[in-house]
């Protein structure tokens, strides 16, 4: 991405093992996030471009000569952050705080939405799957990377649970998401808030205990905070787009708490996996449309316009 | 109080039984709170004045016909938000959120810097002491109206506990009794942090798992995000004096939660009252000035000035 709106797909160099704790990944599937449109509306321009794509699963490649559990021809899910497994957040499960990870798009590391990429810390971050290439599951076990770990991150900040009254601000893939994740982890009641008035004016009369912050606008965290119930949770998992947060009054007097930040979608894997392999949830679902890599910037353009939901890659 | 910095000592008809359920409290202590310093700096003029004060211990004069609990002549001590003690918020123990509460001193209600006030819903807010009106440990018993159990929120919503660090923002009275909370609740390592930049700097580097803000600014709130270790959980407490706050960014990234809010006080009395019965804690030390009631206005000067910390009033 050379800055908003202008994607381009474009032969560079095949990644190699720099780090003996690297894997080369071979990208069978990738996505498009909902943050992927963040800098689609507002990158600045740059000379050397942006690798974007931080979704996969894919076949590894090669290693390096310091990893030790997964090996060439492996099938795994790339999360969205890179963590060595090792460090204190890695054992409290909040990879995405690894002291030696970080995320994967951005500059200086390869990206996702390629044919290939180079995974860091590839024992702590990959995921080994029992399945093949082309497993009728694997839509949903490519959410795995990031927006079904991420809406069960949301729904756990937010404490959803039994009894619990639960409303998801967003119907992205991540709200929907939230949706299922909440009523994975048992919420008595869910509600999710798109653009519909309605759907507002019904989650704020029933006052929710578990809000889920799907977007990142500082209006539909305000909104989140409004309809909580006394003492209830926001877990936000939309990337802010501003400095500060609103409502600071109502939240205090409300006794509300807020929650949340990039999902440890590493952490979650091993806890969603089952439900996704028999079948009791199906998040791949977000998924409307493939496209094959030149084909996703018309992809980045499909999703800005919501004209498609979520959109999966093919290399 | 008639605008900022101007506090009189006025003579006003005597309160009496408005609602079946009230209780008339004759005040034997009350206190200054760090919040009733926010108006002190900032009130607008009113013609009318604001009646002050929310923290008391009494003895019960008089009590409405549907009083059940409480009887003339109790010693009680007098939470800073009145509750019904009977709606699903009180069940939950978030007396502060009651559907039928409120605050004590603002306007439309009397307040308790003051010979008597009038109590709302006596049996879900007063809770009666077994002591005596001059008991050695009034002061500390005092401080269960509002500052310890407030400190204590803080401590509980940044989830304080054994093997933690906490770092409390703020050297006032409801800091000095986080420090005693989060002590209670097991913390491994309790910082606190004061106008001292060699505090916040050990603070910075030593990340901690819990944080206490106690104070109140934005600033503060910062401070408090910043200094929290991914994961972690800031309990603010002082009432904020800002509409947004501040670090949306550091806190997402570092999936640290905020929570918070006006303590419910009264719910916490039966869990702090035996610590101080039997001496474990002495939140009282936080009183180093007591005043009769023509003394309020000089004690307000003396808490904005620092020259004193807390000021104790004995009408």
């Amino acid at each position: 991405m050379y800055e908003a709106g202008d994607v381009r797909i474009e032969d560079v160099p095949d990644p190699s093992i720099v780090e003996p704790t690297d894997a080369i990944l071979r990208v069978t599937r990738a996505s498009i996030c909902g943050s992927d449109l963040w800098p689609y509306a507002s990158l600045e321009p740059t000379e050397t471009g942006r690798a974007m794509g931080h979704e996969a699963i894919g076949v590894v490649e090669d290693v390096g000569a310091e990893v030790r559990n997964i090996r060439p021809g492996d099938l795994v899910v790339m999360p969205f952050a890179f963590s060595d497994g090792t460090c204190a957040f890695c054992h409290e499960g909040l990879h995405s705080a690894c002291v030696h990870g970080g995320f994967f798009d951005g500059y200086g590391t390869s990206a996702a939405q390629a044919e290939a990429v180079r995974v860091p810390y590839a024992d702590g971050t990959l995921f080994p799957l029992p399945v093949g290439e082309d497993d009728a599951l694997t839509p949903s076990l490519l959410t795995l990377s990031d927006v079904l770990g991420t809406g069960h991150h949301a729904a756990v900040v937010a404490e959803a649970g039994p009894g619990k009254s639960v409303a998801v601000v967003g119907d992205g893939a991540v709200g929907l998401c939230g949706v299922i994740a909440a009523r994975r982890l048992g919420a008595e009641q869910i509600i999710i808030l798109g653009r519909h008035e309605d759907r507002l004016a019904l989650a704020r009369e029933f006052g929710a205990h578990s809000v889920l912050e799907c977007v990142g606008h500082g209006q539909t965290l305000e909104t989140a905070i409004g309809i909580a119930r006394p003492g209830g949770a926001v877990g936000r998992v939309g990337v802010p787009q501003e400095e500060t947060m609103p409502a600071s009054l109502p939240a205090f007097f409300g006794n509300v708490t807020i929650g949340g930040g990039p999902a440890p979608a590493r952490a979650y894997i091993e806890e969603l996996l089952p439900d996704i392999l028999e079948g009791r949830i199906e998040p791949g679902r977000v998924f409307d449309r493939t496209v094959d890599l030149d084909g996703v910037p018309d992809g980045y353009r499909a999703m800005a316009d919501r004209e498609a939901l979520k959109v999966m890659v093919r290399p």
